[in-house]
């Protein structure tokens, strides 16, 4: 007989959706994670009891059990501008209440107060790790740490000086003094994000390019995000802005195009033969008037595609079971297919394809022996919920992120029954409506001075 | 100084929304709500408390109160069938799925049951009345009628025989015994409800016509839901569903089109002139791939546009303020402008537009004196809500239905503190597990034998 293996944490529920292998829905299994934080293993729940000196069993009879959900696309900080300027015209949006906050709020303070906000939104909303695109990227870093979350960090760059930086070295040079500083963080990772084509020369591609070479990191950028801006991107350099990529050597599989709502025939070949990820943003995309990306065409094409929320000024929830439902419903309306983008794909997109897209995939997105115990239950008992004929799909079409009971990141609960149970959620959480009071005040003042 | 108004309630908010008139977000303000269930005061909380003598003042600090949401189209009883057949072609899921258990399962019993759950899923999420269309109306009525819930029932007609009628006479005879019965129930109203143009002959629409004369009843009926419906009526009848209705004298203020998804501009133009009103039903109209109705084009025609969930087997939520999210951000997403279907002018949707296609906004709708109090509570306390600009767009874009705390039908408590507290509610939540589990086990079984 083997001696048992041992385990901090038998997690018991009453299914399980592991992503890998796909499409399937486990029932009457067990996740057992070990002492490190990872998944130590996945079986039937007699095996597992027997084979597992457990330290906590814990039951989860109405729940269904995935890998944490991946938000690839938000700027958390900017939580703290939730809903301001709804129901504008984006540049309206832009020029009258973002762009003027942010100029006279953006600081280290601002970030970490707004990414902590973000963290505590998402991890209650079964989000894990986000792919975070804003300005001090250290100061966001820090607050998930604190928190206990997982996040990827944008070392973003722009050719316009802003409180994060003065020009688009000094971003990348603080940006690779933080991946020097914080590269061993366990729950930290990074990737260049370069804002946008329009905001960026071909300069400052061509050093992230061979950043990119020497660091091994990836590249997330908006793109394609509206019609507007390939129009402009074709006067400015004559190539439409995933043209303009390409010819400088960066479309390939380090790169995450995030929105790419409009892509014609020829440039979504290109990105499914390179394999390019997709970041998509239903939402923002949507509320924001830029149009309606031909998903059924990129899932046919074969692109990794994930899913984002973008933030909390163009969603404005970070509340990606939202942002599934809404993405599985868009595709099947835009393309007229109800088929498409079916639960299970709609899972794997949600997870394992944003943690792919980040270069992740060997450590998270699925519930895998040996990959991080990044995990969140749904409770699907509520009566509203019944009945249950497809758990795959319920996920998707009837549990929002109000079912989230629990929740780890590599191993350790951060949430459990709907409460906060680590100290650093639990501080941070403290501090919350005092923050909030403090940024919206200064965000109302500031707009009534203009 | 004038004898003190006598009140049963007075609620107090943070902030009112009270529809009319249009536009209008009220903060220190409070609603005093009479014995008989009418909302007998709405003012300034220094100026009520001194006008009233109240027997109970409920302090809402953190909530905004808005009239009870109107859910313009239904399916109730389906909510039995929830999930089933999701992520199918439309043909394909009506014909495997949906239509074999119907034929096996309907029954009283069957209407009763998942009518109960409906409305208990409808109240929690902030819905007090719902325009229902399904077989069995007068058991889908003694259910709402039971719990406290205000129902819109649809006299069902439908050319082809069921459990529920043999032909469209029985269906019809059936449905006026039962309005005749029923007519002076407080929380009931009727319409007609033939199901759709390709199900219903020229005679049985004759007849309807001639009895929406006598009656004075409107008519809600699934028009130009697909383009294939469209299609086959041209075949069969030479004209498009809309123009056959207007030849045959139906196209008029009693008239409300539910989904219309495909209307041409000269079908806009009828309809805005003739004052059709519109059910847009978003989520169902999407998850079956159905196509995405050009609502903005609607609303700047002037058409009165109200919202609809449909049934739980194409949605599978019966959630309007999800719906009300959906049908904002696809509005402005399909028309590319972001400043269209702002959200005032959802909410009026989500009430006075439901209640006025059903002949109700004399009624109920809006928060106005001698209206019944039909209120719906959201708590926009929770810190993952935070921070506040707006309160109307805060309920379109951030307030989920996990927001709502309380909820009066004609005055009286239905939900509290998120807590069903009417004895029928309590009633009918008590006997949920059981009914799930007997018709969720005959539904399999059913699947199961074919």
């Amino acid at each position: 007989m083997q001696r048992p293996l041992p385990v901090a944490e038998l997690i018991v529920p009453r299914w399980i959706v592991p992503i890998e292998p796909a499409g399937v829905v486990l029932e009457g299994h067990a996740i057992a994670i070990d002492a490190a934080g990872a998944i130590a293993a996945i079986g039937p729940v007699a095996d597992l009891r027997a084979a597992c000196a457990a330290g906590v069993e814990t039951a989860l009879p109405d729940h269904v059990v995935t890998p944490g959900l991946f938000n690839l696309h938000t700027h958390a900080a900017m939580t703290l501008l939730r809903g301001l300027g709804d129901d504008l015209p984006l540049m309206q949006w832009l020029s009258t209440k973002i762009w003027p906050v942010e100029k006279a709020l953006l600081s280290e303070e601002f970030v970490a107060a707004g990414t902590r906000l973000a963290c505590l939104e998402m991890l209650r909303g079964g989000t894990t790790c986000f792919a975070d695109m804003y300005f001090f990227p250290a100061a966001a870093g820090r607050a998930a740490r604190e928190i206990g979350m997982r996040a990827h960090l944008g070392i973003t760059v722009i050719d316009l000086p802003t409180a994060g930086g003065g020009d688009a070295d000094d971003y990348l040079d603080r940006g690779l003094a933080l991946f020097d500083r914080m590269r061993n963080e366990p729950l930290l990772s990074f990737s260049f994000a370069p804002h946008a084509p329009y905001t960026i020369s071909d300069a400052t591609f061509d050093r992230i390019s061979m950043l990119m070479g020497q660091t091994g990191l990836p590249m997330l950028i908006h793109l394609h995000e509206t019609e507007e801006e390939i129009r402009r991107e074709i006067e400015q350099h004559g190539l439409r802005p995933a043209m303009r990529l390409e010819r400088l050597g960066l479309v390939g599989p380090a790169l995450t195009a995030v929105h790419a709502v409009h892509l014609d025939d020829r440039e979504v070949a290109l990105f499914a033969e390179r394999g390019v990820s997709i970041a998509h943003c239903p939402a923002s995309n949507l509320k924001l008037a830029s149009g309606i990306a031909r998903i059924a065409r990129y899932l046919d094409a074969g692109i990794n595609l994930g899913i984002g929320t973008d933030g909390s000024a163009s969603n404005n929830r970070l509340d990606m079971p939202a942002e599934m439902r809404l993405a599985a419903l868009l595709a099947k309306g835009a393309s007229g297919r109800a088929d498409v983008f079916g639960a299970h794909q709609v899972l794997h997109a949600a997870t394992l394809a944003g943690a792919k897209a980040c270069g992740l995939d060997d450590r998270i997105g699925s519930i895998v022996v040996g990959k991080q115990a990044d995990l969140v239950a749904f409770d699907l008992g509520a009566l509203d919920y019944q009945p249950i004929f497809d758990v795959a799909s319920h996920l998707i079409f009837v549990a929002g992120r109000e079912a989230v009971t629990d929740v780890w990141v590599a191993g350790k609960p951060v949430v459990q029954k709907r409460q906060f149970v680590s100290d650093g959620a639990r501080a941070a959480e403290g501090k919350g409506a005092s923050a909030i009071a403090l940024w919206q005040n200064r965000t109302r003042s500031q707009l009534a001075t203009q």
